[in-house]
């Protein structure tokens, strides 16, 4: 069988690949008052009295929705809610074999970003977060903005921040590699969607002050009459600041970094060419990169990361949302913060000593189980020392609890 | 430990009771490209081709919600959505455990109808059915109606017609007990909450003509100038017809049936001496009920079930709803109709045989496992029957597969 064979025989034969299950059993009468009624009437009584026991009473606290209007999925674009289904249900299934969080796709039918708004926040009662999931830009900001002042749980769009933290991570490490530090490189990210954006604004965290973003027009710069639009805005007021309006192909011309969430062929051997000394790609567009990594080595690349799983570095979400959500849920952060991102970072790039680290290993591998445990207990770590934790935990035992729960090989 | 201290214990360990849980293992890379990325592509794009693949490729055939605003939790009232979340996630476990179907807590946090509706409606894509529960009246009603009309996916509120459909079930059992048939009994209903109301709707059906029905003011007619609503409005068309206005007591004298979904002491030895010959009493007050089974008996009931787990005849949902979606879900039944819920009645009532029969055992027992595969088998045929069927299957089959799934003793 194919792997198109394949895929669609696992889903057909399973109707799914989510289901619910029970923690407890209800086999007999004795079971079915302690679950039911009677006894049920106790937990209810005791949220009512004090709702923060919903986090000890009931699934809440472990269970994220994952939740998508189907407008941006994989490579395939707006294919609809029901279509989108198995992606969703796929994540949550990432979710619970990488870091026992439980997660449960919700596969709206509307495209309207008040609705969408309104309707997770009727769902904030049953949640502990939300994680938002291939929502087309530029709608996901405003539903991620809006969510996050307006929910009191944590609101994660994965598609933007999971692609970020492991971008930065392999940036973090390949930076030592070459002997460049964030504040000095130039950076020129292709592709101005939700991934895109989100790395650029991550990086400017970390220091990077040269940054130049093309869309599909060219370069991005403050004032440019065409193809702008209050998010391009925005990005422009912190990059390109000399406003140099061009193409890929001529503002790339030395630079250290080239982050590509574009489309196949991007990027040129010609291009590459043109960078500074020890370039670095990340050519992520799927299920085809921006430009082969043997292609890219040959016009001499130092590092390439992308996004398959056949090639090195790759850049995967997984890594990252699992033990971030984990950390979240357990110290009942009422936000991730940029600092809890910056902290996944950290515990993604360390996880790759000195002595490990070259040009094929800037990132670590997906089923590498250090990766959730690490990423939870540094989340959890710096969810609270800046605030937004509703409860102490110790974030070696949240590592520990992950390493238990996840059913990874 | 007490059974009060048992139940708050075990849903703290669990930290609730559902959890969510993949159907295919996740632990290596090979696994990751058929449940995820690239693999997932397949079954999206299957489903964008053809939207009713969602029902082959996805959880959504065997998944339900289970929706609810919080007003009318077990007998502790509008206690909100967090506290009601014990309940439902409880409903969800049963749901497995009887019938193997997967389902989810939804609880919104909102009692508007409008808001309900929309929210439950922008659902759709993601379940295959949705089970109302602890919707105050008169909201579930409107809420019910209008989801039968604007989805196209079952629609079931329990506390109807759970309640409604089991009832029914005893009575077709009871009355063969005291020779009486339904063309020719009284009825005296205590209570005009959404189960008293949908229990006479129900026992219409079955033929009953002479229904009276009492709220707190006493009973309702037609045109009573105090305490009416369009619901008891509706109700007033069908029943009391000779707009007789007294209280219990008055209008009960003479009944063959009374059928509380009331308030404890409702009902009095006194008025069941002047019942017909014979009393049938559902005293389904709960956790105590309008009058206790043995008092009942002493002053003459024939046949008495109650809503408690520690007399006989109970009057549980639970050997409804499961079957119910079970059957629904199985032929991807886009309503729950009535001659649906008359084959469910007929289906429990049966499973008692004429030898068996006698005033203690006119209901089976909740944990009885020829329940939910002969409802689910029902319910399925007559799905069929009455063209709200999507898929042809044999009830047979569906019978065997709910015996299999079921995880009760």
């Amino acid at each position: 069988m194919s792997l198109r064979e394949e895929a669609l025989h696992i889903h057909r034969i399973n109707q799914g690949k989510l289901e619910s299950k029970s923690k407890i059993p209800v086999r007999n009468a004795k079971d079915l008052s302690l679950a039911y009624s009677p006894g049920v009437a106790e937990p209810c009584k005791a949220i009512y009295d004090d709702v923060n026991k919903v986090y000890e009473y009931t699934m809440k606290g472990n269970m994220v929705a994952v939740v998508s209007d189907g407008t941006a999925v994989l490579g395939l674009g707006n294919i609809g809610p029901e279509a989108a289904m198995p992606v969703m249900e796929g994540k949550a299934v990432l979710f619970k074999s990488f870091a026992g969080v439980d997660a449960f796709p919700i596969c709206l039918n509307t495209t309207d970003v008040d609705k969408i708004v309104e309707t997770v926040k009727l769902l904030e009662p049953t949640f502990g977060g939300i994680n938002l999931e291939d929502i087309a830009a530029p709608n996901c900001f405003e539903v991620e903005e809006r969510l996050k002042k307006e929910t009191n749980i944590p609101v994660f769009h994965d598609d933007q921040h999971g692609t970020a933290i492991v971008t930065a991570a392999g940036l973090v490490n390949a930076l030592k590699l070459v002997n460049k530090s964030m504040s000095e490189i130039k950076v020129v990210a292709n592709g101005a969607g939700a991934a895109g954006i989100a790395i650029i604004k991550l990086l400017y965290r970390y220091g990077v002050r040269n940054i130049t973003m093309c869309d599909s027009k060219g370069a991005i710069y403050e004032g440019r009459p065409y193809g702008m639009n209050p998010v391009k805005d925005e990005v422009a007021t912190y990059t390109n600041r000399d406003k140099i309006d061009g193409q890929l192909a001529d503002v790339i011309e030395g630079a250290d970094v080239f982050i590509g969430v574009s489309v196949e062929g991007a990027l040129t051997q010609e291009m590459i060419k043109t960078m500074n000394s020890d370039p670095i790609i990340f050519a992520m567009a799927n299920p085809v990169p921006e430009i082969m990594p043997e292609e890219a080595k040959a016009a001499g690349a130092k590092v390439i990361g992308t996004g398959r799983s056949d090639f090195p570095n790759q850049v995967n979400n997984v890594l990252a949302f699992p033990g971030i959500f984990r950390g979240a849920l357990d110290v009942r952060a009422t936000h991730i913060n940029e600092k809890m991102k910056m902290a996944a970072v950290e515990a993604i790039a360390s996880l790759i000593s000195e002595e490990e680290l070259h040009a094929d290993y800037v990132i670590p591998a997906p089923f590498d189980a250090r990766i959730a445990p690490a990423v939870a207990a540094a989340v959890a770590k710096t969810a609270m020392e800046t605030g937004v934790a509703r409860m102490k935990v110790n974030p070696e035992e949240v590592a520990e609890k992950t390493r238990r729960l996840a059913i990874i090989e």
